[in-house]
């Protein structure tokens, strides 16, 4: 929606890139005059919807998808001590009613569980109830007096999946934490983003969970961002709004439960890892445009290449892809700059020459030019996505692995994290996390990691050599 | 999620009715602790996603879905005069971040205007960047003060698809109306409920517009509901909000405007116009249980009717059909009051006698009975789908046709607006609209109405006798 001028900042200053990125391939205008809310352009929002989609077709396989208001009251919102003091200072409060004030304050949900537990009070009765297992993606709202940055730290989410979860025991609860990490591991395979999952400290848990597990990916610059969060709830909640069911032997039992969500960082995270100096990279899974034909104009056959194109654009659309022509009046240049820059992953050539050669070109994002016979171009196609798809993850999986240390020694501490994540023994002793934490300006991530690259579990603690140390990571993040 | 005691109250009265058929047939759950605001069942929600997924697909032919933010600054809402004295009783005000009072006052969107145009103002430079038109999706709050009712008068609207386009001319703008009308139309068509299209007279509509467009339907007490307005805002906005364009004689013209709406009320008269005394009728097309296989079960050949189910669950499945199989341990007309109140269009049953002649028995929601050839399945669903939309189209003309009168006299119009809605000729005056209204204790709803039912246009005027006046609407609306 802007003009395209100037130059976008190399990849490798990434803060820049970021910042431009988001308007050059039309994802946000940061423009809106409220600090810490976004725009979607169209084109943004598209590559939304289809993550979405994804996201809600797994969750589809065994959740139910249900909508919760917005608007807590106060009364509800306060009663769960532990996670009104994680919150109180980042809710936003609804206090007038046009010119009247409310009897009764109203919280814009930080997250639902304060308006949807009242609700399963209600709904359950008896283990014949149980599980039940809802999701909903909402707008959520965070008070955040950080630097605000868009699609990852907002004040208008805007783009909330969270489920919530209700089981009969401990271990079912657990059970489902599992599912739920296979869930959000299955999801960002789709998007090829690989995750290191771990188990927050404990003082970094959810206010009001047993505990959380959280799902990180490392960014270009080498901090971490958080794209996932699954939290076992234990019963502090269902103790608070009385959700108890009754037993197969008739006793009440408090309810145990789960929450996980996922919010945009998903695309923030999309957007970063796959992106190049040249603009986004966006897999074809999720791409708006997946295939963009740009025809190439020589005046006397003109009217013979626009007609093949519109074969080849009709044809391709019923193969199910999603294709688009660009028959603006510029130079294909012009054109192959702007749809890089959107991360249209295949670019189709089709001039006289391929006409008369009975090909097409095919470009991919990545730059593999290849004459494609006509008549094999489906088969070719399918190949050329498959391609795409284990280019973009083997990229992704080498960008982790060459931001992931093993470091043994404090001294080498702070140039890894300064570079990445790091991953050392912990002997989950308090004291020598705040040293870690001391020695490195950055963030114990969490224990119990889960990341194929990982495999000795076990050693001395990096701090006070304690032997059976656990392996904890420890990186920079958003 | 609620156990089904007692019966649903006869849809005649139709309050009652509508007010239980909401938690029976699993729509909302009304308990929520704050007044006008509801929960979505995940079979209500089911519902909605289907009825938004068809609107979504008509718009997204020629416009393009976004998403902007709920929160509008104080400063930009109190910008355009008329509009906030339309709004100024109803809106939500967020004052407070945690503990901290905002330095401007937040209002949660009633509707987007002065939210989007903002934005457009940025986004517009010259005749090249017209039409626009976007739309969104979103939740939406109003402080009403009157009695609030699930999915008719809310706090917040969970579901509002709100349209804005700009265009370079007045006339460019009113064809978008027209356009718009013409969407809304075949939008209901698919959902199998009529409506009336009428002008709003001057007072009544939307603060800002030049004109306003309703669209109407009649609900089962005779009582009208808007489902979907359309309005021509001229250049009031963009006079406000700076909207211009370079013409092609490099002049800066103000963009003229449209934008139009629909709420979840489409839902309410889903709802209410196809149900009756089981439950709820949803539309093959909309419904998220389409076919429910009933098993008939004799203990001898349980196993071999249950294999058979399978079979024709998978198959219904493959050919693309919503199917359910309820295979709960109830007897069979305890599934079947179950799946009528939820208003599946259509029941398969399969038992021993249907194995044994190579049929089964398919029931729609109507109570028509018919034995299919196993083998003719797929034709005879086909057939039987498009019977079932024909049904319900013609069921709901019929109940307009009967709740519209022709009225040419004063002494015939309260019977009339007491039964439905009444059409009458009306001279434009106000004085004279002021007098329908104190006669018939209900509301001049608008002029220009587009109905094929009604084929006269022009009269006396039903109270000062002036010739030439218009067709117009009367009628007691929610």
């Amino acid at each position: 929606m802007e003009e395209d001028t100037g130059s976008l900042p190399q990849k490798n200053a990434f803060s820049e890139w970021y910042n431009e990125i988001l308007w050059r391939a039309d994802i946000m205008d940061v423009r809106y005059p409220v600090k810490g809310l976004y725009v979607w352009y169209p084109y943004g929002f598209g590559i939304r919807k289809r993550v979405y989609g994804i996201l809600r077709d797994l969750l589809d396989r065994d959740h139910e998808e249900t909508l919760f208001p917005l608007l807590i009251p106060e009364n509800e919102f306060m009663k769960e001590a532990e996670h009104i003091k994680g919150f109180e200072e980042e809710v936003y409060w609804v206090t007038h009613g046009g010119t009247t004030p409310l009897d009764v304050k109203l919280a814009l949900r930080p997250t639902s569980e304060t308006a949807i537990y009242p609700m399963y009070a209600l709904w359950i009765r008896s283990h014949a109830d149980l599980p039940i297992k809802l999701y909903q993606i909402v707008n959520t709202f965070r008070y955040e007096t950080k630097h605000t940055r868009p699609l990852i730290r907002l004040r208008e989410i805007t783009s909330f999946k969270e489920a919530h979860t209700v089981h009969a025991t401990w271990e079912e609860a657990e059970e489902q934490v599992r599912e739920a990490l296979a869930r959000y591991r299955e999801f960002y395979d789709l998007l090829c983003i690989p995750v290191l999952i771990s188990r927050r400290p404990d003082w970094d848990k959810f206010p009001g969970a047993d505990y959380t597990m959280a799902v990180d990916t490392i960014m270009p610059d080498g901090k971490t961002l958080q794209i996932g969060t699954v939290h076992h709830l234990g019963d502090h909640f269902s103790r608070t709004f009385s959700m108890t069911y009754e037993d197969a032997n008739g006793e009440q039992q408090f309810c145990q439960q789960t929450c996980y969500g996922i919010s945009e960082r998903s695309i923030a995270a999309l957007i970063s890892m796959h992106g190049d100096d040249a603009g986004l990279f966006i897999p074809p899974a999720v791409a708006p445009v997946q295939i963009i034909i740009v025809p190439i104009l020589v005046k006397k056959r003109t009217d013979e290449v626009m007609a093949a194109v519109a074969a080849l654009q009709e044809e391709l659309q019923c193969a199910g892809y999603r294709v688009r022509t660009d028959s603006r009046d510029m130079r294909p240049g012009a054109k192959y700059y702007y749809w890089e820059m959107r991360g249209v992953p295949i670019r189709i050539e089709l001039g006289p020459r391929d006409l008369d050669a009975g090909t097409v070109t095919v470009v991919t994002r990545r730059g593999e030019k290849s004459q494609v016979m006509r008549s094999d171009l489906n088969t070719s196609l399918a190949a050329i996505v498959e391609g795409i798809k284990e280019d973009l993850q083997r990229t992704a999986a080498e960008h982790i692995k060459n931001h992931l240390f093993f470091v043994d020694d404090v001294s080498g501490l702070p140039d890894a994290v300064g570079c990445g994540v790091a991953a050392v023994f912990w002997c989950g002793d308090r004291g020598c996390a705040d040293r870690i934490e001391e020695i490195t300006s950055a963030s114990v991530l969490g224990t119990d990691v889960g990341y194929e690259g990982i495999v000795v579990q076990e050693g001395d603690c990096i701090i006070c050599g304690k032997p059976h140390s656990v392996v904890t990571l420890v990186g920079r993040s958003y």
